[in-house]
């Protein structure tokens, strides 16, 4: 079925585009009052994750209420490692929390072997199937699922983190155990994308968080190698975001995938220079741009968009957007992009 | 008075050395179990901190212990906006936690104007005084404190975040309140800095741990601004570690200090070619290695070390040494360096 807003898919893959697509990481979410409503309703984050219903319901609401040219599921990088049998609790204010890690090889007796996706992570999938036929072709969905090293960071750390030390600290001491875990995680998160493809996502996205806290030749090893892996196994748009890899951002260019996401620290220009055509590029406005009034947004977002010396672009922020900026304000942002002739 | 081992101060300035100087951010601190001793003695970290008795034995402890090449001396980077009137408390295993924050300029008179940091930070000179005493001119004694945008982000967010947007925030809805906070922040560091110099530190290191949330531009206008103010304004060995502040490095190598220091992340060979022979560069290895086997504590030093194209180099880690790693691991990453011929 033909899409009504394809915008988000031409620019993906380098055709022309009349002006260029835009959503925002995250806009699913606590900046919507009318998500708030939805999130009271039931016990907490996961419950509304893990109800294909709501999460859909929620998915869509950016599009009905921004005009956002790209629905992204609403789910969490965390499914995974939960499905692999780590279990974990969102908690209030604090974030993610593993009751069990992994901190050596007798531990990976805590991790299930040759996981079914399609039942394990059931739910994400009927809430993509069933997002696909609430937005009934208006824009396409974007599925996706954390890169595995940030994945890993999670599931030997058992929470977030400034440092990451106790995963940095495996890379040294045991890194064996490392790449036996990220392969696995690897692995899951292959089946876990082309499910997604199966129930209608329509592209993909892998967030890598926590690439920035690795230097060049670590990044290489535990963060690209899996990343690399990812990309060559499943077709179609695809976007890697690996967030703070400045070191890396040549390497990521060589990766098989249509588009690489930039934070908004990264140089746009000097992204474009390592790239040339052969690359779709998203982001990069600071997020924070969008606490300021309508002429800041408006002023910010231009200078944005001036900087583009290509078509291949797809209009984002350079991290999620943040729970306390007001919805009025991301439509500025939205609008600003939508009337900006190309 | 000569000192007995002045590498450190001869490194900076470019001088010849025999062997590498090496010492630790954050060598006087939870590694050693004679500062746990000292800190299980006091209240809580403030106590020590403020006791310029503790404060110069516990500075003095890593010279002893761990054979480091220069001393730092024990305090804190939040002391200057304690001293004008943003009082902090440390919260055991949370961080900084100040009940008042600046948001608007009506906050301002929280801030006390034209303090006299000879009388309100009388506790770090008076533990600087007492240190140069304990050290007995065997070691060179670094002082510090925070650069202004760091500062400024306790100032704003009154504790520790991992995206510290409400600082941010503030560049793009009242930068002007923001540079008068800046200002205000660096007349006060530039004296106190130079308090420290008349009490007797022998070299100044200047922290900015939260360069890296800032594009380029932002950092240019709130970071660095102020920073040049302050290297301009004071002379000696004076060192800039400015964290993750990439894209900022060519910058960093055009300010009037000695000394650049760099995280793990950042290629040493890369930072020498952009400043040549004009700058001493301090760093950098991952601290997450000193997790590792001697063996590999050895091979990774001794990777860093081979890789110095010049003698203008002080050994360091990339960031501070973590609590949990072991002293004798210290003392390898020490004897390796000290080991190593030029």
């Amino acid at each position: 079925m033909k899409l009504e807003n394809d915008l988000y898919l031409r620019a993906s893959s380098g055709q022309e585009i009349e002006r260029y697509p835009v959503w925002l990481m995250r806009q699913a979410g606590r900046i919507l009052p009318e998500y708030r409503e939805v999130r009271a309703s039931v016990s907490g984050f996961k419950e509304l994750a893990e109800t294909p219903d709501l999460a859909s319901e929620v998915t869509v609401q950016p599009v009905d209420l921004l005009g956002v040219d790209a629905a992204i599921i609403f789910s969490d990088i965390l499914v995974v490692p939960d499905a692999m049998g780590l279990t974990y609790q969102m908690i209030e204010k604090k974030g993610p929390w593993f009751e069990k890690t992994i901190k050596n090889e007798s531990d990976l007796a805590l991790i299930d072997n040759d996981i079914d996706v399609e039942d394990r992570l059931a739910y994400v999938l009927q809430a993509i199937s069933l997002t696909k036929r609430k937005l009934n072709n208006r824009v396409p969905l974007i599925g996706f699922a954390g890169a595995p090293w940030t994945i890993l960071c999670y599931m030997v750390e058992g929470s977030g983190s400034k440092t990451f030390s106790q995963t940095r600290k495996l890379l040294y001491t045991n890194s064996q155990l490392a790449h036996e875990l990220l392969q696995r995680i690897t692995d899951v998160t292959i089946a876990y994308l082309k499910a997604q493809q199966r129930h209608g996502a329509d592209a993909l996205q892998l967030f890598d968080s926590w690439a920035g806290i690795l230097g060049h030749n670590q990044y290489q090893e535990f963060g690209m190698r899996y990343i690399k892996q990812i990309v060559e196994a499943v077709k179609g748009p695809f976007t890697v975001f690996s967030k703070g890899a400045y070191s890396s951002l040549s390497n990521l260019m060589d990766l098989p995938c249509t588009t690489i996401g930039l934070d908004w620290n990264m140089d746009m220009a000097f992204a474009r220079s390592l790239c040339g055509e052969s690359k779709t590029l998203q982001g990069n406005l600071d997020p924070c741009v969008l606490y300021g009034s309508e002429e800041r947004i408006q002023s910010e977002t231009f200078k944005m968009l001036k900087s583009f010396k290509s078509p291949r672009h797809i209009v984002n922020l350079g991290h999620g957007v943040y729970p306390d900026i007001h919805p009025e304000n991301v439509k500025t942002f939205i609008n600003t992009v939508k009337n900006y002739e190309i």
